[in-house]
């Protein structure tokens, strides 16, 4: 079949929306149509060709949501209508990681994803013959993708497309962090490092899990209206308190330091400052940002053993298929607000907008409709 | 009273065994008779001149075990012929600290320890009328010393002196940070780095919790047979496989990465390998050994992102006086072996050829007896 798409033809040139080629689902294969996608700094970061492990052409887009169309023979969970959303980090239940129930972080499919081809070792994609890469495992880019079934979780049917496709990445990605990997507790002091869409997540999940005090810190006083619309009690301006003083405002806000701190700047100095303004004894630091390639984060070991203790998070610890339908429904009964983080709305024609707004602070998610 | 002291007089000079002044024991303060205690890496740190936080003239030693002697005003947990072990670590049961029920890291009387001094400010040492500094709160190179009642472990009467003196530091160092801060699961793989005192006790912690393999690390082949029979399973020598290729070989090991590993050498370096070399997903790595002032830790963050965890150890994560006393407990009950670590005795007035045995490598641990 053909289907559109935007298509990354090169690294750091825009997207060209074109018809590509795509070939039905094999064994265990599903087909979506995507109804919406988010636009995801993940995939500007790959598009600008500083991801070492970006490879091109290829279909990027990996926060969508939409309807299967069908399905590929062995498929058992899935049939033709059901809404669904993609999951970059699938949830096989039976490879040693998803057994362990320690983790997410299923390898069932890693080392064909991470080339860009479904678990066969080929692309479903193809322009003119040529094959053109998948990306991340879902290529939501594309008006109709190809995913494994394993990589997609069933939700319910009366929720809204253009809001759920945000659950694929971004709010599930700052809210697991709270939940599942930081097991943040009610009455905790929570610090969040970088108001973007992710940072807002933490702070709508920290409060959602009762959390009292709830720290933002960033350089843009511009983000604070929202933030405090989203559970932020205490702002911190690095700019204000001065940048090498603020791991002590933080630890002056928190009698005596922070129960737990998220790092969604990607910053390595600030995963610093993140770790080093946690509470003495028990204070942990959850690194949720992607640092450019090459940079590390250093501290002295005396934090670590004086108590403190370092973390990150990949999709917030959430195992796609068993996590997100709760996601979705704890948006459907207003438990979590993703309404007012999808500030911009494109069709598909007028995709780089998106990456534009992006870039210029402007939004903090643009939804692309199909 | 008088009683005799090893004291520090200054930094890398030998200790001097002398006849020192003690005055009794004020409010909530208790008269201790030490009749053993180890000799330390870390008193031989401070005994350098290398430990910033170090004071000179000192009464350094804080593994001893002895007996109560007399009791202060208000003392109420102890009396006169208890058998106890200091603690550098106190256990008040009253600060944010202790009532977090997260942390070992008593903070009642850290200000003062950390300033050689009682919690009243002065010391109950001196010499000519010249006061002598405590050290750890502890002082146990002196055959009687003064500590606070939340700094004393009451132990039980039947269990030698010459060995659970080495449960004030060591044995608790390295099984605590097996049971209290990994919390090391029944099937885990673990990895020691560093085969001395505190190392074997780690092995033997993973032991008793019925980890699968246990890994040690040491460049020095003859440690193997020791830790063999602490119930080490596999031995790696970095300088056998190559400095570089330790990580690949401990995950090729176990089957991916460990699922816990411990840093006992202090060193900056190994402490990376130690966390490079968990699990992804899961892998959990304590850094036990402490640092050169100054040095850092670092690693990229994708190491985290991916699912390890970087902490740290203090005391083993115990609380000394609940924790302790269990640890004796263990000992008598033959669950741990104590005898074969200690290595060499001494009487006091030698005290100083123990320094040299450990600085040679020729001990595992020296116990002075008096």
């Amino acid at each position: 079949m053909k289907t559109r798409a935007a298509v990354a033809v090169a690294a750091n040139r825009p997207l060209e929306i074109m018809e590509v080629d795509l070939e039905g689902p094999k064994a265990g294969e599903v087909l979506v149509e995507v109804k919406a996608t988010g636009i995801c700094h993940t995939d500007a970061y790959t598009l600008s060709g500083l991801d070492p492990e970006g490879l091109f052409p290829a279909i990027l887009g990996h926060e969508g949501a939409g309807v299967v169309v069908e399905v590929g023979p062995g498929v058992t969970s899935l049939k033709k209508g059901d809404h669904v959303i993609p999951l970059y980090t699938p949830e096989c239940r039976q490879c040693k990681t998803c057994l362990s129930q320690r983790s997410n972080l299923c390898t069932a499919i890693r080392a064909t994803q991470g080339k860009g081809v479904m678990p066969d070792g080929t692309s479903r994609f193809s322009c003119d013959g040529d094959p053109v890469l998948h990306y991340m495992g879902c290529s939501t880019f594309s008006n109709y993708t190809v995913l494994p079934e394993i990589a997609l979780a069933k939700v319910r049917e009366d929720a809204p497309f253009d809001k759920i496709c945000y659950i694929g990445c971004g709010v599930t990605t700052g809210i697991g962090a709270v939940i599942h990997t930081a097991k943040v507790w009610p009455g905790a002091n929570v610090v969040v490092f970088g108001l973007g869409g992710i940072g807002l997540n933490v702070i709508q999940g920290a409060r959602m899990v009762g959390a009292d005090r709830i720290i933002g810190v960033d350089v843009n006083p511009s983000k604070r209206a929202m933030a405090e619309k989203f559970g932020m009690t205490h702002f911190i301006n690095p700019n204000d308190v001065g940048r090498d003083r603020v791991v002590q405002a933080v630890i002056d806000a928190t009698d005596g330091g922070a129960d737990f701190s998220f790092d969604a700047t990607g910053n390595t100095e600030v995963m610093r400052q993140a770790l080093e303004c946690c509470h003495r004894g028990w204070g942990e630091s959850i690194i949720i940002g992607v640092a450019e390639a090459g940079k590390e984060i250093a501290t002295r070991p005396f934090q670590l053993v004086t108590g403190r203790v370092w973390k990150g998070t990949a999709f917030g610890g959430a195992r796609g298929r068993t996590d997100v339908p709760k996601i979705v429904d704890w948006y459907m009964e207003g438990k979590i607000n993703i309404d007012d983080l999808i500030t911009h709305k494109l069709p598909l024609e007028r995709i780089n907008e998106g990456f534009d707004l992006m870039h210029e602070g402007k939004s903090i998610r643009t939804v692309v409709e199909y």
